[in-house]
């Protein structure tokens, strides 16, 4: 059986993905990074997903990327934006995917994996540059060169499954491969019990996708969103 | 004055690098990281070059990277070679440089940094796939898609200064711009106190370099290379 990292996060968009994964047949590795967020409800929902869904194993890793600050969601200076805006958001983490993916690739080579699979999409693109198809070229282009396997046999795949969807179309897509989403946590600011606060651009784009996709949503809120 | 990330291992090759982008004359924040090595000798060292060669900053980031095991350099069941060998050896770190370069990434686009600096070379390279020129250039194009910068400005430069020269280039080299190698630990296994082993692959080919140079060997060795 072939196999596939499968970055986690705890989320909408990475529990699609990880069951579109498992759907085409992959024995899944799911890897869930902590960068320092300012909730940890999200890792508490990956590590359920990744049971719920049948990763073959969940590992969680830490990597303190908030000593390097910079974005509202590792820096506790900054404050989570409630009101749209436009440009590219605070809650921008540098280098983030970047981040993932090298680690991704890291543990992808020690299994001898396939695949790796992450769920960015062009709904969360939303001004956030390493979620655009070019970017995964691009860092394909690099996983063609950068492991020991690539120079011993064909390279690690890079799949994005979810890059050309829009949100209501990752709920379809979700939906009909039985995700529950309401054990996701999308929230920028999410409690301990992993309930949304409705308001953050996390949470708009996520209920505005449940009503275009016309399914129900379950999302845990504290206030329903605005 | 411009700015640059310099990855920083505590090695021979990271500290000549760190003295070409000061005499180049570049504000310097060194990164360390460490991923699960067996040596924290290294460590050390980084410390010392980091504020004898004058860097403005160093920080040290810990990479859980030896969970995932495969590497002798991470992974206690494996030992470290003292033969020589052929082929990629096992001392090679799964993805190792990808995640290295993403991590340094990430700090320089929150610096505003304008150029990262990596130690890699020809010698080093010895089989290792993510020390070849060509990845160099994957990731450099990585760079000018993954970050915020890129999207409103010139992208950051990715600098591999050593990547062209010889083990002994390197050192005649570093010895101009009067960098100590006394006090740099290249040895897969120098004990505490960072004396080298003398054995291993990296202490036969820094050892070959002093003499292929024409310069002291000033290493401290447990034992004399054989």
């Amino acid at each position: 059986m072939a196999r596939a990292v499968v970055l986690l996060s705890g989320g909408l968009d990475s529990a699609t993905t990880l069951a579109i994964a498992r759907d085409r047949g992959f024995e899944c590795y799911a890897l869930s990074c902590s960068y320092g967020q300012r909730h940890v409800a999200e890792l508490e929902a990956a590590r359920k997903v990744a049971r719920v869904l049948g990763a073959m194993e969940h590992r969680e890793i830490e990597i303190p990327l908030g000593q390097f600050g910079g974005s509202a969601l590792t820096d506790d200076s900054l404050l989570v934006p409630e009101d749209g805006g436009s440009g590219i958001p605070i809650t921008y983490v540098p280098a983030r995917n970047t981040v993932l993916l090298s680690l991704a690739l890291a543990w992808a080579e020690v299994l001898a994996a396939d695949a790796i699979f992450i769920g960015v999409n062009a709904v969360d693109y939303s001004g956030y540059p390493d979620c655009r198809p070019e970017f995964i070229a691009a860092f394909q282009a690099v996983i063609a060169l950068a492991t020991k396997r690539t120079v011993e046999g064909a390279p690690i795949h890079l799949e994005a499954p979810l890059i050309e969807l829009s949100k209501a179309e990752i709920i379809q897509r979700g939906n009909a491969l039985s995700v529950d989403y309401s054990m996701t946590v999308s929230c920028y600011q999410a409690d301990d019990r992993g309930y949304a606060c409705g308001r953050c651009d996390a949470c708009r784009i996520r209920a505005a996708g449940f009503i275009a996709a016309g399914i129900n949503d379950a999302t845990h809120y504290r206030d329903r969103p605005l």
